[in-house]
């Protein structure tokens, strides 16, 4: 079965709020290759827009400056390619922004959906996720950086789709790698 | 069908000989989130060993300082998931290196399979290369820089495998992403 394009999922990075090693919640620094890699990964699998989260005003301009190169800049010249994936980028200072930017453009509210790297029972399998991506309504995928979203941000989705397991007991995949593999599972032939 | 872990796989990331934007073979730099991500993507998915190959000495010198950081220095006790990662990379100065070591180490000179973002009639797909891997024989999947393999590198290649496709026409992943869902079509359940 393959999805339709344009999917009915928007992805979200969240920079705040996280924990860090220690549990605490912070604010992380953006990785500008988290921009790069998750945007390309959105381009291939037909994701409608891609949200970058972050409250903070020197990381706002950081996200800003990247983008811009990219897409308006010398670096939308010498690769146009990487401007289309960069074109996805929007951002965001909070996830209930997000929220509300796609029932104002889209004209749903989307369902929430959080990754987590521990299984829990009442977790969604990817095969159920992939059919719920076919039943018409939106969803929005949330992805944490730093040691990943806060217990009260898991809690506040509406779904969370089990971890990605390879075939080792190890699950500690890049955000950039869980990405591109979670879409793969979701609407990858 | 899951495979047994480690499964019959090396993976080599090369940044010499390589293409740039202009189909010159270049010696492209090395990029520290490519060691990471891509050591935690064959850790996830039981590759043998993860080859780093470069010819240039102060990359060279970069990749054993990046590793010896996170595998003996400080990283190590900070993050000892990331040491048992970067702990399966193993810098060599070309693929004949690589070949080398597989067949002394390993006791076989291992098939060699390279990606590419061109499909061509001659291409091995997931399935096949997943049905090859259970097959007792070792394999090297090798992955370029820049703008890819040199065409050279390519033809002298036991196999080349079917380009990644998501469900779009945009082909063009980051080598990091690209990594993580080869390896989970290879080996994710």
């Amino acid at each position: 079965m393959k999805n339709s394009y344009p999917t009915n999922l928007y992805v979200a990075l969240t920079h705040y709020p996280v924990i860090n090693k220690n549990g605490d919640v912070i604010a992380s620094a953006v990785t500008n290759l988290d921009l790069h890699d998750m945007s390309r990964a959105a381009k291939t699998y037909g994701v409608r827009s891609f949200y970058v989260v972050t409250p903070l005003a020197d990381q706002q301009e950081l996200v800003e400056r990247i983008v811009d190169h990219w897409v308006k800049g010398v670096g939308a010249t010498y690769n146009p390619k990487r401007r289309e994936a960069l074109e996805l980028i929007s951002l965001k200072n909070s996830l209930d922004e997000v929220v509300d930017h796609i029932r104002d453009s889209g004209g749903y509210t989307p369902k929430t959906v959080v990754t987590s790297a521990k299984h829990s029972p009442g977790n969604i399998s990817f095969g159920r996720f992939r059919q719920m991506l076919n039943d018409g309504d939106l969803y929005l995928l949330i992805f944490g950086t730093a040691w990943g979203l806060t217990n009260d941000c898991i809690a506040d989705a509406d779904y969370i789709l089990d971890p990605v397991m390879g075939n080792t007991d190890y699950n500690h995949l890049s955000v950039r790698s869980a990405t591109a593999v979670i879409l793969d599972r979701l609407f990858g032939t």
